[in-house]
């Protein structure tokens, strides 16, 4: 018989560090430690090795073969050559050579991808998606990230661009996204474009409880309170969400959308608007068979859909060698 | 030896169809006739029999076997019962067996898809996209239709809506569409768009050498003698197609786009619109290697495309059976 098998997931974010021990079904240990990014990559790579080295004699203790390993990164990639090409939030990884560092300090092989695309993964084999071909995934954090999974793989696509729906247009003369560009998804159903969206709001006099800098909780808990212009807010980030859906699914055909990330959080207060931008903008018999649940696994999807990528890359070696 | 294998084309469209013998390089006859939508789908059955059994003689003359049948059909489809749901230009194929129908008018198993999606599939195999694993497809006709190559398959997913790119949203207080949405894409680059767009120009008292009625030919013809109203119009469809095209690659990564339909050949003019609103809403690096051509195979695309998905059925029955 051969031995039981797992994957080593890790989550680099520009706060806090993942690493996770994963088997078939689920997660067996996690740590996290921070990831100091003003440090730098060598530093980092040094304390990773260490928490590896730990979970590697997890898994021998538990008698499980290690695989490979599955690294979550944000910002734009080279997939290439596992590096990233810019990040705001680490900005001292830029050209380091990522996935071979960290496959030469565990001694496996290394899958590398997008944050937010590990994320959709990672809901699918063990989240809100379990058991589905096909499923997207909008992270609505401080800003907006996606993952589009079909036939159980992310989709990327050869401009490496698969998955980017916080891009998606849905005001084409709207408000400016981070990215540079109008009317993106992400400036206004991210924290970020909430926030921006109540600053605006507040300096042309509209009269409220909130006060500029108050975050989505504020927004949440004013809406409770029955305040008109938090309501509007969270109003126009559902309309926003409703169009990124309907141009999604007309280009894809998915059914399943899960929501993950802070915001995600507000979706009671989202879903109205959402559902009546998709019931104007589709064919009822479509628009009604559309399920749109939030994420199962928060903080540790990445995590899990680091591992994921990892068992895929060699389970589909495997096949080429068949 | 195993015989030479070809398959058979159909292309319903609501006012001629098209069958074809189509082997691996390509057509190798085509026959055509009037639908006769008005007449019903057994009068038709009764006429693409015939044409049919002249092409089984064909490919019995020239020694090749018959792999199977693709139809091409207009409308919203049942793909698991082989059935028309809706069309406006066949009303009484609706509800029609027509999968099986034509199945057992030919002696051979079909496979029965949209026929933008075929269209766009029939351009990967023979077309502006040969040899290209990913692309999409936009055809810009009366209305928009579209198709999404991923892998060398058509992307239709659960919903069964994908590749339904004349329904993105480019503009969301926009322009009514035929499908009763606001601002689909359907409703600036397709030649119904454009001549309503016109119309509603000159209602509200604008100058222009075009007049209501007048259709895509004029427009262009317009364009080349400086019509100021022509231009704009055009740059209108082209900045409705780039941010198309820009939410079809946030979502999917593609970086071929092939343009069919009558609209399409008013490229030159659509262009440089199309490639402003790419540049203002992607990273440059990326705008700049997004290809979009015209297609070249025109009026045969989609026979060519169903006897593609004839040959990829049988193929993938044969791998199961392996």
């Amino acid at each position: 018989m051969k031995p039981a098998q797992a994957f080593l997931g890790v989550d680099l974010g520009g706060t806090n560090t993942q690493a996770g021990l994963v088997n078939e079904t689920g997660l067996l240990h996690l740590e996290k430690f921070s990831t100091q990014a003003g440090a730098g990559p060598q530093d980092w790579l040094r304390r990773l090795g260490e928490v590896l080295a730990g979970l590697k004699k997890k898994a021998s203790a538990a008698g499980v073969e290690l695989g490979g390993l599955g690294l979550a990164s944000p910002g734009v990639l080279d997939r290439a050559r596992g590096m990233v090409l810019s990040s705001p939030n680490l900005p001292l990884w830029v050209g380091f050579p990522l996935a071979e560092s960290v496959s030469q300090a565990c001694g496996l092989p290394v899958a590398m991808e997008n944050d937010a695309n590990l994320y959709a993964l990672g809901e699918n084999r063990f989240g809100a998606g379990r058991g589905r071909a096909d499923m997207a995934c909008f992270t609505l954090g401080t800003g907006v990230g996606g993952g589009v999974i079909l036939d159980g793989q992310i989709l990327v696509g050869p401009l490496e661009t698969g998955g980017e729906l916080g891009h998606i247009t849905v005001e084409p003369a709207g408000r400016l996204c981070g990215c540079g560009a109008r009317g993106c998804l992400e400036a206004y159903a991210s924290a970020t474009g909430l926030k921006g969206m109540l600053r605006e709001a507040l300096a042309q006099g509209r009269e409220s409880c909130l006060r500029p800098g108050h975050g989505v909780k504020d927004i949440e808990a004013a809406c409770v309170k029955g305040d008109a212009l938090a309501h509007e807010l969270m109003a126009t980030a559902g309309r926003a969400l409703g169009r990124a859906i309907n141009n999604l699914v007309a280009t894809t055909g998915v059914d399943l959308i899960v929501l993950g990330g802070g915001v995600a959080k507000a979706w009671p207060l989202l879903e109205t608007e959402t559902r009546r931008e998709l019931a104007a903008r589709m064919r009822m018999a479509q628009a009604s068979r559309i399920k749109v649940i939030r994420a199962e696994l928060n903080d540790t999807a990445a995590v899990l859909g680091a591992a994921a990528l990892a068992r895929q890359k060699l389970e589909s070696q495997k096949q080429g060698k068949d």
